[in-house]
């Protein structure tokens, strides 16, 4: 067994000839540091677990989850207790904060990072952030408190205010170090992971005992390596609402058309299973399915029979999707329409005003109602899946940080909670694969057009996504 | 008792020096029509009623309601069975049409007109008008049977399909007399009861046996005379969803806005009721209450202060509000931003479009989310409270109808339902009357200006409005 | 004009032969009170609505609100802010005390009392007694800010929590003069009102200054003279979660039946209006309309004949529906049997074992599921028609207090918010008016028998209800 | 590879020493079946797909997926499509059953199966038995058209009605083949699913070219193998709303308790995740814990002092909590009082009563609630992620029978859907391991007591199950 460890990535090649690709921890940098043993060990609630501490040891063979899509399969270390620390309880002084936009399930981390501190490994000490990165150098700090955050998980946004940007790498470290902080929890996208990143090496230059830990945070699913991201069922669920609303306006008048934007920049996750779970849906527009208006196999041919069959149809369409055809929309109007422009920023504004405006002249009468309810999903409180799942990730990344790994994210893989160094998380966005059996059902309940050439169709990957 | 009859008014002056304004009778043009013994009488359900039937015989005293905004009151004729009918119940050939935009309980008002005919009076022949007044002449009609109707009244829209314009009198006329249908029943707006109040003077013209009963429709409440409007109640119950929403994001950030546009083109109702159940909204802008933006007293000024003290705020707007800035606004713009002044059409764009552009140079941040969930709102089924009413209101058509009463509407008035004359309901839409104590409570609440110099306040109606 | 002033009613007897039944006043035993300008006729908000004050002046005329179902009109004091008040803000200092069973609201007028204190009136001292009457002597106060119930009403309960009984008036009182407290606001239902009178006599008799104000509370609408009770709305709404179970547990079986009890010990109007508005509902039995068993006419036979036609159907029971079948029942059993006495004290449970037991004999199979969601439905909070009401009621108590009226109620009498004096509301209890036509209404659409010979029907009232 | 085929299983050893469970085939008893192409090769929806015809083929590698808790692992056949059927379109006629229980999601399954065997396969012959086993001899058959199906997945309950037992396998079998039904879909519990490996027995008996695939269905997540049930996220989240019912109730009142009890005769996982996701529950009692009442450690105790801490406490029990307590409880009782013995049958019931009991003389007062939301869980409709598990569920059936394969089960295994031979559903409940780090969450997330001896605890399972 030998061990790869460079500044950035740390591979540890199993007997088996298996790649675990490990995360940091601090011993890596601070060698000398004494270890406790974990107090959860005398945790009446844990004792009955406890095994788990035996095969918690540091051999790695029961540590790792296969990460499914790689040739031979990428090993992550499984998350969880471990039989010993390297914090005191009292020495921890732990800081959360919210970053990008808002998600299902943000309260419901923080409150469970806050309880669990508490509860599993009487820490006391544990201050939000407020506002988003900015926030370490530029406001105040909240002190939470079990109690304070006990019933935060039932409202939606987040009591730490969020904020996009406001990375300033040293300005926060050197907060971190300033007040005494060594435990980093950080929520956030893929942007906000590769700040927590960025953090964390310079914490290691700094030779800091601070763990930094990410909470993938993202509504629309398009974070890779982990098998689900928070608040993603809350938001497929809420939007239904939209959908169902769109469904009978589309019903209540001839030709009528409803359509729904749905989050999903790069990803159509959300619309996909918004889709297969509404069952009224005639058409899903997603990023990863380029489409295209006009002619044979084209979308307006689609709506024309669809209206012909039905009376009236359903149109969900991903925020992301379709952006090369509104660009060359884009680049084709006036250069002086600038509020024209701003329109055609929206998916759902373009493709409303494009099948308008196609079926005015063809039509006798055309209904076509937009609804935008990005907003009305982002901000309801999480489900009750979602506030399990965000438990267990709470959980996943105390136990982590006490163990004194850091520079890691968490998340389960293959069904099983993992510590993921956080080059993984950043690489490339999770996309909904095209070619796989779940978008081939969306085109077999729809019967939408699959706006492929059968030679355009690049092989797929082998293995089917677990439902998420 | 004398009475006043004109092709359009009927009044009669009581005893008492009060005035009736009474309904139509088809006796009024068609003197020698023979009555039957109300069924109902002998119906099981309603024989421990029985004493209603005795009261509702005509004398006028009994069967008046009081409209309370008139000087020494107008009174209208009560709604409800009568001891005798003008129609035979194999006779009764009935349509019901829907006009207009959506409103949460047009399926229950629907229901309930075809198993009242059925189940009240025997009636076997309903049929459905599809996709509004051109359904006429256009389009296939719909059998109507309780067993078909059993469960729409638990989702939104129309099945009947619905529209706007289409209203060709003869047209419909003729259609009417070539099926031999002899009840209309029309569920719209007040332009549908403007129609509805044509077709019912052509009808009349050609001496026919034919009922026109209006079923007044609006979920801006903004119909006059009556109490409240069917689907008000559930409007204002949705729209929370979005106030909380606009909140949660609000809440969320930094100098967080959030702005929620309601339905409203002249009247605040859904607004205000809105904002006082919510008790998150900060401003709330109606029609009725003119306001300005810059300046003292103004709105950019009690933005400022409200995010100063608070870091976030929300406002609701109704469509209409800020017309006359809204126009100026627009006649200011470049002529050929076309795009640009379809964007200002939209009051709820506009005023988040201002807003950005006012605080863009005066705070660092600025987080403004704009929410309309016009459709949503409108899409959904009728909740508990509108059932009922709409129950109440069906009743209240078929037994006008069922009693030879024709050109009118129903509608509770002062508590009572009643049978109102079209000209009474289309005269002007009801107004929020900001001089009254429903919209001091609603400033009280949100402490926003009142926009009104002392001076401009005019004498209010004596009269507080009943609480919807 | 003449004042019939007992120590218990105060009839004004106006120009035109009225009677207006007036309220207790704090100057009816305090002669030399001084008064101050009303505050909020500087308010801005209530600047627009000042001729409000102009008119609240002291002439009776303008101060009345019908009783509708008195001979010639028994009158009310309108509710509303006067131009005098007989408390300086800085001198009032008030307590809050919820007692009895859980109603959707009770936290929506705790914040609405606290809000319109501090908002409208400027007073800051307000305090909640903790648990009910016997809060007063037994238990700590909770200092309340409109901060602290700034969003109470989004959740159900009552923040102040409640009790039934400990009410012991010399000890209530003497706290209350100890405390220095001079306004009592006092949320219950009518044995809560009854105390609330004793309180007021006790007051008096003591010669405090302290108004002492009712809000009549009860989920079941039994509260006479008022047009509605808050929290009935949202009760009869949540209903129909519970209703729709019950449909879809018996259409799954073959003779599915469904059985839903909810509350109404003396009164059936939540049964009444959530059969009404749920339209599934096969028979609903509440306390106002005695039934039957077994032969032509009774209940068994009913649901034999239904079962046959459509396989399957739901009954609503209100809990205090069928008591003197229940008595006997139980009067008949085995003495000793304790628990099975217990059993049938839920009507519930006894009618869904009498129909149990009466067709096990004769049906090859029956599948009776019973549901009960009492708590589920006192537990929820108050819905959005509720939240408008609540507000309306707080603000009129809080009016009433400050002008100095004491020993009364606050609630809309046809359609009108009055301050009515206690004994109107405790003398009996409201109920449902089997003569009336909204019973007549359910009758019809459900098509169960009346139960009724039709020699039993009691001659009726002339008046119908306004719809709630 | 060898197959060592037995009447009742069908092992194949792969090349690697890993064995594959088998599902039989209808080729096993029927080997010179033709076969046909799959025509979803040519449906465009499936074109995108079409690579997974081409892993499909024979080989066993690609088509396992790990059956986690076995030592070295059992694998089973991957679900999904084959690139050669067994049947022709035009040629089969397929029945679907629903058995047992209601659980959210059954009118979904029906959805699916009917609509994907009409929109993959061309099938257009599928009919529903009415009424559980024994309506394929006692009732009329319904026709299932996708026009027909295409909403009830809105609503609760099962169109095709519902029973327990009625399992004549001759008679069915009989009415199969009368039928000439060649595909049978089979919804149901372990109980149905023991019957449909009967029904599969005969029908190989005789030779049948009949296809029968079970649907696993159970609202406790007690089946075995299978990752989660359908259902059971939809019935987690519903239970919530009991569990605010009985929080809000307890927070009300001095002492107040709610107990709420949740589906789960054998096993917890209902109330395990509902308290997990909850976070207002103070003790969570579920069949694997066994639990005592009185003495140090007891749950008496806990309550005493939850109480004395927070003044309020909710408890959720599954119904088969506490059954040894229960039985021993019964035996202790007067065997005379029959109704008496009926009330401890249930578990929620029987510990309200303990506690009201045990803290009568210790408590001067204590306000129990009890909720049993059982049919109000039951009857919802599915959620979001429920639908599209479902339609996930129905596709693979129906691949699976299109494929000639039969006498088989599906479901997800370890993330990835399998046909998973009978005996491997029925053998044993699914059960929560309360050595499992899952539950010590929920004893963490409660500080209840474990209710164990250490010395009790048992050797738990290496691996964590993966979250549902």
């Amino acid at each position: 067994m030998g061990v790869l460890s460079t500044s950035e990535k740390k591979f540890v090649v199993g007997d088996n000839g298996y790649v675990l690709e490990d995360v940091p921890h601090l011993s890596d940098y601070l060698p000398d540091l004494p270890t406790y043993p974990n107090p959860l060990q005398d945790n009446p609630a844990y004792s009955v677990a406890k095994q788990y501490f035996v095969n918690m040891d540091d051999t790695v063979a029961q540590k790792i989850v296969v990460h499914r899509s790689s040739p031979r399969g990428t090993h992550f270390r499984r998350a969880g207790p471990r039989p010993k620390v390297y914090f005191e309880s009292e020495e921890v002084y732990a800081c959360i904060v919210t970053c990008g936009g808002l998600c299902p399930g943000l309260n419901t981390v923080i409150r469970e990072i806050v309880c669990g501190l508490y509860d599993m490994y009487g820490v006391h000490r544990v201050i939000g952030i407020e506002g988003g990165y900015r926030g370490f150098y530029a406001r105040n700090t909240i002190p939470l408190t079990p109690k304070g955050v006990n019933n935060i998980h039932k409202r939606g946004g987040t009591i730490l205010l969020t904020s996009r940007g406001g990375h300033d790498t040293s300005k926060i470290v050197d907060n971190i170090q300033d007040r005494g902080i060594n435990q980093v929890y950080i929520i956030g996208g893929d942007g906000t992971q590769k700040g927590a990143s960025v953090i964390f090496e310079e914490i290691r230059r700094r030779g800091l005992k601070v763990s930094v830990v990410g909470i993938p945070k993202t509504i629309d699913n398009d974070i890779p390596v982990i098998d689900k991201s928070f608040g993603f069922d809350s938001a497929v669920e809420e939007a239904q609402r939209a959908i169902n609303a769109a469904h009978v306006e589309a019903e209540s008048y001839e030709n009528g058309i409803g359509v729904v934007k749905l989050m999903g920049r790069y990803s159509g996750f959300i619309a996909l299973h918004a889709t297969l779970a509404s069952r009224d849906v005639d058409c899903c527009l997603i990023p990863e399915s380029p489409f295209y208006l006009e002619g044979p196999g084209g979308l307006f041919e689609f709506i024309g029979k669809r209206l012909r069959e039905n009376g009236h149809m359903v149109i969900v369409i991903a925020e992301g999707a379709g952006q090369e055809l509104l660009s060359e929309c884009m680049r084709n109007m006036d250069q002086k329409d600038a509020s024209g422009n701003k329109l055609l920023q929206d998916a759902g504004l373009w493709i409303s005003q494009q099948i308008r405006d196609h079926f005015a002249t063809r039509l006798k009468v055309l209904h076509l109602k937009y609804i935008d309810p990005t907003y009305m999903i982002r901000a309801i409180p999480s489900n009750a899946s979602d506030n399990v799942y965000c438990t267990l990730l709470a959980h996943s990344a105390i136990h982590g940080a006490m163990a004194g790994y850091t520079g890691f994210t968490v998340g389960p893989v293959n069904g099983r909670h993992a510590y993921i160094p956080f080059y993984r998380i950043i690489e490339r966005p999770n996309k909904v694969v095209i070619t796989d059996r779940m978008w081939a059902r969306l085109l077999s309940s729809t019967n939408q057009p699959s706006f492929l050439d059968p030679k355009d169709i690049t092989k797929g990957r082998d293995e089917e996504q677990p439902q998420t």
